[in-house]
């Protein structure tokens, strides 16, 4: 699993920042996660193929995690798309795009799929075989989604020695690999737990964006390898990060330990600090594995 | 005047370029033409200050001509403007930047003001003591305006030996600028002539952008000392220009010539070619002021 930071600071598009966007490559995905203003510059920037993506999902509709969606959706048609686009956030959502769209008189020439959101319950929102996507219900200024990306158990792996040693046909390894114990002809059982080993654990990553400090969110993302949550604001600006339903780095932190992550990714921070360097020591006093996402910078977690 | 190119690409942002967008100053205005996504981050960039911009006149509603405004006008009360602000453009613009502020429960904190633009004929749409903006109907897929920026004629000028040796009292000279004569004492008629010189001509600037070639707008534009006038694409892609409502260099260069303006401004290139040189070469063979828009690139004509 990958993750790409296209823009990570808070309220508006800079020279050198660039507001909230993302992107997940996880079992073949590119998950697309908030298209701030110029998120279609930043893939270009760092060589993430548009044609790779196919859903986009959106926390809210403020402008800073929402304003760039409506140009990328019309470059995707200019670059000849056919595929289908499927785009999850919030209710409205599917008014605003196809507004924008009419009064340009530029439909596009591909499938696009709204899938509105309104439950304030966390709800799976993608699933195929290897991944499901559910919503972490948030507490901001408007209706707002953190989403919790999770590979599915995978298959039990193989003990190669163990299944040449009891003689066992190629046929039977699917069904080993599913956890069946198997009988031999001669009856004999032979426990799946002797022909396996334990998968790798199923990696997860849990984006909360943006939010005030909110620990009814920490069941929800109990245990994920990796949390990226804003921290617009220091403890010094407490009484803001409240008004304004923001989080403040040490509330970031109280978060990700009460919630065991492996790891806490901090962004979406004001401009108003002078370095980004204050929002790590200020969330390390309370939880020591954090990170700093910055515009362009990758992490990865297996 | 001075114009600054902000963007002059054709269709999406892109890693070194920007869709249309430039600043016009004139007369103590700054005055915004589109707004393609991206062009808050080009303003800071060129270090225009956003409080000077109180007009802005999007020619239509095509992705890359008007996808900056909404997150132009959020920056703006970010910043805390109180000044109103007014917005010039297609009917449609009120209901879709209203539209994205409701879905973002954020509305201005300053006065907004659309002027909604549905005319076929030209119409004077801005006007105070110095400066008049019509709109120029163009020929695009959509309904699209041109504006044409014009001062307004200057007072004289004194011709101060000559009011010397006629010794007029100072509160004589307003009147002598718009052009009086004057009666001396002794019943003597100066005729203004003799007082004044004509005053420097006044200074115009006519934006085309989008449109297909368009003789009809000649008569407008007769005579302005700027023309920007888009060139998509060159004479090679006439069939493709036709079709998307668009025009050549050559074509561009023919209005040019057709209009005798003072100087031909080219841009809104296609990023098919792999220089804009090209479209320079070919509007020469035409009309030989010819220039080259390009983005951060400044004009200063009076």
């Amino acid at each position: 699993m990958k993750l790409t930071i296209l823009g990570c600071y808070a309220a508006t598009p800079r020279t050198l920042t660039n507001p909230t966007s993302q992107v997940l490559e996880i079992k073949n995905h590119m998950f697309l996660i908030d298209c701030g203003e110029g998120t279609q510059v930043q893939l270009r920037r760092h060589g993430i193929k548009f044609s790779r993506i196919n859903h986009i999902f959106i926390s809210h509709l403020h402008g800073d995690h929402f304003f760039g969606l409506p140009g990328l959706i019309s470059t995707f048609r200019l670059l000849g798309r056919e595929k289908e686009l499927n785009i999850y956030g919030p209710k409205g959502i599917k008014e605003a795009i196809t507004l924008l769209l009419k009064l340009g008189d530029s439909w596009t020439n591909y499938p696009l799929h709204f899938h509105e959101l309104t439950s304030v319950d966390s709800e799976v929102i993608f699933e195929d075989a290897k991944v499901t996507v559910q919503t972490i219900p948030l507490d901001h200024r408007v209706y707002t989604n953190g989403f919790l990306f999770r590979e599915k158990e995978r298959e039990r792996t193989l003990n190669i020695e163990a299944v040449r040693f009891y003689e066992i046909d190629k046929a039977y390894f699917n069904i080993i690999k599913k956890g069946k114990d198997i009988v031999t002809e001669m009856g004999e059982i032979i426990p799946n737990k002797e022909l396996t080993f334990d998968p790798p654990k199923p990696t997860s990553y849990a984006f909360c964006s943006d939010t005030a400090y909110n620990p009814h969110l920490v069941p929800l993302i109990k245990g994920v390898d990796c949390l990226y949550h804003e921290a617009t604001f220091l403890e010094s600006e407490t009484d803001l990060a409240k008004k304004t339903k923001h989080s403040t780095a040490k509330q970031a932190a109280k978060i990700a330990k009460e919630a065991s992550v492996g790891k806490l990714i901090l962004g979406h921070y004001s401009t108003r600090y002078a370095s980004i360097e204050v929002f790590k020591e200020e969330a390390c006093q309370v939880f020591d594995q954090v990170e700093l996402a910055d515009d362009g910078k990758s992490f990865e977690f297996n």
